[in-house]
């Protein structure tokens, strides 16, 4: 009725022990990260960030990327993938055969030389190597674009200069591009502007979202990319995540409550939301505080209650 | 570039003092209810919905509603409301010499019965003798629909049963409708098809809708009714609020992240951000605890930080 063409299928790709757990102020135990991430395996997902490949130095939390990345089961039709900050980090998730390379940097030169200590064309350099390093493997490579939506020490980011550094990525020979809202910056018409400019300038390279709820426009800003046709979602189970700047503030979208509203709104995700939400309720108890997450304390829309007693009783 | 088509200016309808602070566990004294609608009403809000004239047993946090109706200033250009579950409760309200009646039942005959104790009809009848005691006064009646977007005990209300309701109110001369989706069911998809099937049948009626983000879609649904024109939005100060069915979830939509979330857009609101997050943030020492909402501890997206010490030194 209302005529908004959304996509009838949306693909969920899960980032919790990644983006989620990197900043958790404890260290989750390995087996636990192994089989949260084989749970999730089991929930329809489309695709699971499963670590990053970083210096135990930088993130603590993932140090043992690699035995996680070895452990976990692997289903087939879900794609396993890493981050990987430099070509010592890609070699490393080459080694533990993932399907797939996320390589990250910001579109804020000031962003990326305060996250990752390298300047934009060091930063492509970088990826011009990991291209190399992956020739003649099966890994499929995504570049991130971070800070896409803006960035905390320089603001807004032109949408030319958005889709410059995309342009740079194809032509460095990445497969696929995440526009990410690192912290939450995004608003919604922001995101139908940016990716319907993606879509007339790139056609059909696939394309992730990956929101944050900062400031409460998470789900808003999912269905204005909806609007656009963008098909592809990050999230983290229970929305754990977050952002250095902002204490007490949210982290990633979550993926319950994503599915949730997608599947709400008859947008098919393919995701089983009961396991999803077994496991988001599960997640207080591994990490000792409460999530942000809203659906696993609300419970589903479609989750009623009785009537009063009192009425049962007159009726 | 989106080409969707939202409203160039909306109005914020702020309802904290009714519906949020009705179910805080303490109450809330007088002179800091007062307080607060007076500073809220420097803000730039269009209406604020003062109090409700219910039994003092039934929601004892509003058995001041009398004494805080008289005592408020009057800001000129500002809508001040009560919230009136019959017509005892209406001829306070008139006494009162409010600006605005709003008058509420549910579209599920089983919470009607649940909330008000009242069959359908015997709400319709009451709304008809609060009519006839507002006539020939200044105060305008809304008609609030409850439950427009699915009900607790039933689940989903057919479009048409809500219409209907609809039709029934202005049938009996009421001025303008409020849609409500009392316990945060409502999903993106099904309020641009509500908010669309209402222009095309009531035309230039004038429309709240009121959100609430039990499940993390409250401004979803925010934008999908802007996309279909809505320009009328009831919220609650820092998010408060909210469902006795769902402990430990949020409330009505925050007005500050309302705001921002439209200011960012480009949609004007005629509200100070400012003040609003200051008042915000004065709501945890009233109130004993935090707010879910979320950009008075996030800021803004346009606050941006200094860049890494060690960043600017080398430049």
């Amino acid at each position: 009725m209302s005529g908004e063409p959304y996509p009838a299928r949306v693909f969920i790709q899960e980032v919790v022990t990644r983006d989620g757990l990197q900043i958790e102020p404890r260290f989750v135990p390995t087996a636990d990260k192994i089989a949260l991430i084989d749970a999730l395996s089991d929930t329809g997902v489309a695709k699971i960030e499963v670590t990053s490949f970083v210096s135990p130095k930088a993130v603590p939390n993932l140090a043992d990327a690699a035995e996680v990345a070895r452990a976990i089961r692997r289903r087939p039709g879900v794609t396993y993938v890493a981050l990987v900050p430099n070509l010592r980090g890609a070699e490393a998730a080459l080694a533990a055969d993932l399907d797939e390379l996320n390589l990250v940097m910001s579109v804020s030169a000031t962003h990326n030389l305060a996250n990752m200590r390298l300047t934009p064309d060091q930063s492509l350099e970088g990826f011009r190597a990991i291209v190399a390093a992956a020739r003649g493997t099966r890994a499929r490579l995504n570049g991130s674009i971070a800070t896409a939506f803006g960035c905390p020490f320089e603001g807004a980011q032109p949408a030319e200069k958005v889709l410059g550094l995309a342009a740079a990525y194809l032509d460095a020979d990445l497969d696929s591009i995440t526009l990410a809202d690192t912290t939450g910056m995004a608003n919604p018409r922001q995101v139908a502007d940016l990716v319907a400019a993606f879509r007339a300038r790139f056609g059909a390279v696939p394309l992730t979202l990956h929101f944050h709820n900062t400031r409460g426009m998470g789900l808003a800003n999912v269905l204005a990319a909806l609007g656009q046709g963008a098909d592809r979602f990050d999230a983290s189970l229970g929305g754990l995540g977050g952002c250095p700047f902002a204490p007490g503030a949210t982290g990633n979208i979550s993926t319950e409550d994503l599915v949730h509203m997608l599947e709400e709104m008859g947008v098919a995700t393919g995701v089983d939301l009961g396991r999803l939400l077994e496991l988001a309720r599960g997640l207080p108890d591994l990490l000792g505080h409460d999530i942000p997450g809203q659906v696993a304390k609300a419970g589903r829309s479609g989750d009623l209650h009785p009537a009063p007693a009192s009425l049962r009783a007159a009726s």
